[in-house]
């Protein structure tokens, strides 16, 4: 029996979870796993009650600080969020020889290289599955669960609240502002939810995927990012009659001696299997060089969701501390082929195009015309009215084609008088 | 760095894909897990002369016992499928102090309590993540991804045979016997496809999936196994107009103090994830009491996929090994629930029944009689065509019924005259 001493900091909903499920299920977790998980402190800067009843041989603290100097605890889990004391928690927690599992995105995402070199000198461990699709293990799948692969992609749904409100939109019609009303209502957005419908939170996660499962370390603000505030009802109707479904994709690419990393809405095949993630669900689609394609699908966010993650990660931490429990494999990323990231400009994908046009004889040719000149392909194109006075949207597929070229047409489309409203876009993978 | 010195047993097409992965691979496998794999031994019925060339340090030989006897070789890859002689090699290789990585389904299913127990008493492990799903990682998923969770249901799709012959018949409307043989002449189902159509390979690894989701350890043979031969082009079209999809589902759920555990033809709704599964394509889907529903999908068959797995395994019996190396914590399930296997006849679901009756006055109202009388109520019903001579299909869904009332209740209903052929049933599931 392998005896876990933790010390928990941050006692919000996914902490009071963890509690929770510690509290109820650490005898079978004792039977099943041989390690036996007993909460020493928690640590917040006000007591919840309900937890100290839940385990009552814990002491409660405000200082986090006395948490890293009890040399009774031997593990820390962090669950504050945000960078700051998180970062210092991490690494005080590391060179005090204590090992750590963390839920923290921003954390590992700027500073995991630095954090798990630390981890490597002193020989313990970071844990942080819920960092990314919450307790769905899909660190641990890219770490281990695949090992000897090498990934030449990873498309991944990876914000529950975007998932959401672009399935509210394409299955009950809705409006963009109707659904961020009722993703807020049902407690699936916050009250700003800027981070996360502007693909900030999704570029995180791609910088933690894309260090895992290609080696390379991107800084977050590197990454190519755009959100789902430009979808439209409209939109979405044209792509579905084209069979095709809009998810916002964190992507990242093998080219040559190159990665892409880009996180924008896309739209897919709606046959595909990530077309059917819908609601909170978040997915991984793994291009994996030997085994295939491999697709991980799971509740991407709730309380219960990432505490079962971070639980997870203790009893692993626990079964490695047993079984000898060096540094875990997972903090040892190495850099195979020094791929270089790719600017966005370079990218090539298919587009959907839709303009708003006077409908008059020759403004096609003229707009097609301004696409060949430099180098872009229609693969089909149809006009979705007819008026002689008002605009009128003119939807066109691409075939592939170069995002600077895309750019340079639309923006000398955009100056023709008969082109009234800034063209939409949307990229296009064929998965 | 840790060497694995390695005796493969069985060089057909897993085992040829195995060593073309090491061989190509064994640099980059050593800088990323620091992990080294040499091939020392292989070992079949006849050498195979093109692996011999791509580990030319491998020495060759026809006899296992020379393998096992080897002191040099510290991991025992066996990869010839089948009971006999896999069983003993196993076992003789745990007793012999090495490690084993298998990916055979039958022994596994069949011994695994055994030779689980044996590795315990060595302090050495067997790995058999390609027993499941080839490479795709649904046993590490299960026994450490998952952690600390209890599964209330697996949902599996775990016949990569069953499913392209299902997924043609569906998408390309072609018969059964014209599905098998294309799927014969693409490699997918074998010249005599037995033992995957009848359902027979799904309840081997669905003994595998219960005995690590929920510590029960079920004998093959008490599963009970329907295959997909009574699947008709008629019931697919039908089901495609109520918005259904037929799967081969190895089915395995938590009631009470029992498990019912099932392979069967089942239809699921069009919309779930699981039913965009197609072709060759296997997938599990868990049920886990704090995460939620997970699903894991990929290749589940094919030489390169089963060999990633086996790869996997190697790679992570070798980071174990540097971390001290006790036995895997996937040999150690544990009965915590101590569950009892639910006779089939109180299994209780919704039921698809097709019957074959004569257009006649009172006929409806004498079938819906005796099931109402047998407590199976109707969901809905239609009659498919009219004719006042010849049978027509009648098909109803039924609510939630027990199996021994369905089948009560359709043994009535063969017996009446105006009934022509024998009643078709597909169990449904909501998923």
């Amino acid at each position: 029996m392998t005896r876990i001493s933790l010390g928990l900091i941050g006692l919000g909903t996914v902490g009071q979870g963890l509690v929770k499920l510690i509290s109820s299920r650490r005898d079978s977790i004792r039977v099943q796993f041989g390690v036996d998980i007993q909460v020493k402190a928690l640590c917040d800067l006000r007591p919840v009650p309900a937890l100290l009843k839940a385990v009552p041989a814990a002491r409660f603290t405000k200082d986090f600080k006395s948490i890293l100097s009890d040399p009774g605890i031997d593990v820390v889990v962090e669950l504050i969020g945000g960078l700051h004391p998180a970062f210092e928690i991490i690494r005080g927690a590391l060179s005090s020889g204590k090992n750590v599992v963390t839920a923290n995105k921003a954390v590992i995402s700027h500073h995991g290289k630095e954090l798990f070199a630390l981890a490597q000198k002193t020989s313990k461990s970071v844990y942080f599955e819920s960092a990314v699709l919450a307790g769905v293990p899909i660190i641990k799948t890219l770490v281990e669960g695949v090992a000897g692969n090498r990934y030449n992609a990873i498309y991944g749904i990876v914000n529950g609240t975007c998932n959401y409100i672009l399935s509210e939109m394409q299955t009950s019609k809705m409006s963009f502002e109707d659904a961020v009303r009722l993703a807020q209502k049902k407690g699936y957005a916050e009250s700003d939810p800027t981070l996360d419908i502007s693909g900030g939170d999704s570029a995180h996660k791609l910088a933690i995927l894309v260090s895992l499962a290609m080696g390379k370390t991107l800084k977050v603000k590197d990454i190519h990012a755009e959100g789902i505030t430009q979808i439209s009802q409209e939109d979405l109707v044209y792509a579905e009659e084209m069979g095709l479904s809009v998810k916002l994709l964190g992507i990242a690419k093998k080219k040559g001696d190159g990665v892409e990393a880009r996180v924008h809405p896309t739209l897919i095949s709606r046959r595909h299997p990530l077309a059917a993630v819908n609601g909170v669900y978040n997915a991984v689609l793994m291009e994996a060089d030997a085994l295939g394609d491999v697709l991980l699908v799971g509740q991407g966010a709730g309380e219960m969701a990432a505490a079962s993650g971070v639980l997870s990660d203790v009893i692993n931490l626990g079964v490695a501390t047993r079984q000898g429990g060096a540094t875990w494999i997972g903090n040892d990323p190495r850099e195979i082929e020094k791929l270089r990231l790719l600017p966005m400009s370079d990218i090539q994908t298919e587009f959907y195009i839709r303009l708003m046009v006077v409908d008059r004889p020759g403004v096609l040719s003229k707009i097609t015309g301004i696409l060949g000149k430099k180098g872009v392909s229609i693969a089909s194109v149809s006009q979705k009215a007819v008026s002689k006075n008002a605009a009128v949207p003119l939807v066109m597929l691409t075939h592939t084609a170069k995002e600077s070229s895309i750019r340079a047409a639309l923006a000398e489309i955009r100056r023709m008088r008969d082109v009234k409203a800034p063209p939409v876009t949307i990229r296009v993978e064929e998965l």
